[in-house]
């Protein structure tokens, strides 16, 4: 029988932010261990963001049950992903041999084409059957085969997308396929580096980001307590990213770290650092002895000369690791997949490779990412499947600049949205919930609070283009008519 | 240009061991940061036990380039998946309209079946094409078109899949299955599981067992100073688990600790804990108000009564989490996925339920399972896809029958093989590497010494039953006529 939850009261800060009560104050009654909770995870804030939007979709819904509501809110892609890709993924299932195989590379993301295809896939069909009655589809389940099975691969990945990555993603660069490590995905390969650094480094990141830097450093006991006053971690550097400063911290102003932590394009405010501003930070942790973890999941989205990979500037070798993802490169959100670059020369102050112990990690927390998620990945690398996934990236990007422009014209300041599928829009004097609300409330769009992404997010909201188009033309619409 | 690799000389403990200079050793000249190596990650000792092994076996190929090298090593499966498992997730990918989808389910796991698949689907081709020329083949591809793509799932897993696993594993078990979550496998999450616990817990483990459990509890800090004397980590409970005891350790001998791992079927010992044994332990548990992380990845080569989860022992919902896995249950050792399950009924000793801080550490550090994989896993668990993977399991249990009579037949000591694919021959008097390079030494067969999954896993040898079924009898041969 599970017991009853009770309710308990509280006085952690918390409390004091919008929302009821969530998990925090959830004490249940019955039988106890004697394990102590882990403190840090005492210490965890902000889990109320999306659950505290899944509440306010909820209620808006049960107030407007006839309301068209569009979500520009989560990061999650909407677009198909292109048949090459999946048709690799599936060829490692399900192997039709190559006569046949070949056809299925017929783009038929549109009715006329699935004709088509039909129409080309009987003509063969027919001749072969003139040649061999049961020639006509050859079938083997690969996976289902003694000889197409394989089982573990390398816990670091197939030395096949390796080399892929290294070739393709990081061409001159000089970056061996021995220093990519390939993830089920960045969220996943961002904690286990946090496992290799240990509660010991500090850490400095952008405010506002990506919420899993901080949330990992807390539950690793990084981040010291949360002090209510200023709604930050005591030990945790908060690098300002605002209008003010362009979005790139005044590095004279912050303090040395172990590590700094940067995602550009930034999520959210979709800011791709420059060239300049790179050199500067890498300058900056070269004086300082500091390793910088670089977040570059969203670089298929920089449409000008910002660097797509840490690794363009001169010496980041020696102080940075990059990680990255086919997520948004490839709509694989729930496919999986990722990557990590630790360079060789990257050492701790003992003159320790940090690769090497990176490769324990990875050997020891993680066991390797799907091989169907590998080779679909291997199939998003060759030429034929970049030429298709910067087609869906570039239609991504068009919604994000029809977003751009609605706002721009209600005269609103508008930031990212040109390298980057976020548009981060200003509304000053004004607490970002309550942008929220108005939005919801007059338009019936959910967009995302800032203020979730660190104190420096208030007064913003973020904007997603993740959505089919006739919904973005929609809700440009609805907020040019209702948000003047 | 990256620096020359320097090998320096160390005088930590790992350099008494079997191999020649690892990782440890390597400083690296160059450039250093100023960030500290991690003390947890200098502390892990045992990451020799396969590379030692590789070497080995490269050895061993250079002096005999002619020996057919049979390898009984490693843990990873060889048997193919099942059709209705790779086709379900083939399906997903690549969906083939009902009319012909059916016709996959036809075994065509011999030459003969292939034959007749392609028989039936050229009559069934040939009636369609009399209806409908264009109606043959419906093909789209289900993650490339806009109806059939999905991104982001939830980090938990599929609701449908929860759902799977807690009506056909633990039913009549009163598992919810919000109490499942979904894994990549039971490594990632051993080690989420750890960062879900901090570096304050203390830890008991089976000595032997799975090295991941004591190698994340290093990384976390929880283990202590590795001690040379004793060749064990000064605090770690290690509960020693021998013929002496049944493979079950005296409780009475064991020291209260936050948690106590359990591996049942153990690996390497291939011991399945008896329905006593576990009720004893629960019971420990409960006096000491521990924690139990319970494996049961191995449970579906359980013969006997033998409990399959911990959750068969009435009391354990309080005391204990199950970790599980479809990688040695269906073969998904490449595909990977797994779960764990934490019961709302485990609590903190505030009174804070451990399933709210494990889902935030799922939602912080993990973002689901690949939901290719899912898919498969969903087929996995009807009841032809039980069916058809349990057929799987018991080709490999007759596999540990052949290997289990030949070494009795040597007059060794033979445990496990009955509930486990792991043999666990005994050589008393004997160092298990000496064992080890005696019998590829006489057979070219490579086994992994038992030393490597504890101290007290001297003297032992482990041998692996995923072998194609002429591997093994050619094992057997070669073991009976040369190591008499």
């Amino acid at each position: 029988m599970p017991p009853k939850i009770i309710q308990t009261r509280s006085s952690s800060p918390w409390k004091r932010r919008v929302g009821a009560c969530i998990a925090k104050c959830t004490v249940t009654a019955g039988w106890r261990t004697k394990v102590c909770r882990n403190v840090n995870m005492e210490k965890l804030q902000n889990d109320y963001l999306f659950p505290e939007i899944t509440t306010r979709r909820f209620e808006h819904i049960q107030k407007y049950p006839d309301a068209k509501l569009i979500s520009l809110g989560i990061g999650d892609t909407t677009q198909p992903i292109p048949n090459i890709v999946t048709s690799a993924m599936a060829e490692y299932l399900l192997k039709v041999y190559k006569p046949c195989f070949s056809l299925w590379n017929v783009k038929i993301d549109s009715p006329l084409n699935i004709q088509k295809l039909h129409k080309r896939l009987n003509v063969v069909l027919y001749f072969q059957r003139l040649v061999n009655p049961y020639d006509g589809l050859q079938y083997s389940l690969a996976l289902s085969t003694i000889e197409g099975y394989s089982g573990y691969g390398a816990e670091q990945g197939q030395q096949a997308l390796r080399k892929a990555i290294s070739e393709t993603i990081y061409r001159d660069l000089g970056i061996k396929d021995t220093e990519i490590f390939v993830s089920d995905g960045a969220q996943s390969d961002i904690a286990r580096l946090q496992m290799l650094l240990g509660s010991n480094v500090t850490v400095a990141l952008q405010d506002p980001t990506f919420p899993a830097y901080i949330d990992t450093s807390v539950i690793m006991g990084q981040a010291g307590d949360f002090q209510e006053d200023s709604d930050k971690y005591g030990n945790i550097e908060y690098m300002k990213c605002s209008p003010a400063n362009f979005f790139f911290p005044d590095l004279s102003t912050i303090s040395r770290t172990d590590i700094i932590f940067l995602c550009s394009p930034n999520n959210p405010t979709g800011y791709a650092v420059s060239r300049e501003q790179l050199k500067e930070l890498v300058e900056f942790a070269k004086e300082n002895g500091s390793i910088i973890i670089y977040d570059s999941s969203y670089s298929a989205y920089i449409s000008d000369d910002s660097p797509r990979s840490i690794f363009e500037i001169p010496g980041a070798r020696e102080v940075a690791i990059e990680i990255s993802s086919f997520s948004k490169f490839a709509g694989f959100t729930g496919v999986r997949l990722g990557w990590t670059v630790v360079p060789e020369e990257l050492l701790y102050s003992n003159g320790y490779p940090v690769v090497k112990d990176f490769n324990r990690i990875v050997c020891t927390c993680f066991n390797g990412a799907s091989n169907i998620a590998q080779a679909g990945g291997l199939a998003c690398l060759s030429s034929e499947g970049l030429t298709a996934i910067h087609g869906v990236v570039n239609f991504y990007k068009e919604n994000a600049e029809i977003i751009a422009e609605t706002f721009s014209s209600l005269g609103l300041e508008v930031y990212g949205g040109k390298n980057s599928p976020y548009t981060w829009v200003h509304f000053p004097g004004q607490k970002s919930w309550d942008v929220f609300n108005e939005i919801l409330e007059k338009t019936h769009i959910i967009t995302v609070p800032g203020r979730g992404f660190g104190p420096a997010g208030e007064g913003f909201i973020r904007v997603g283009a993740f959505g089919h188009r006739d919904s973005i033309l929609e809700a440009s619409r609805r907020l040019k008519n209702h948000l003047r």
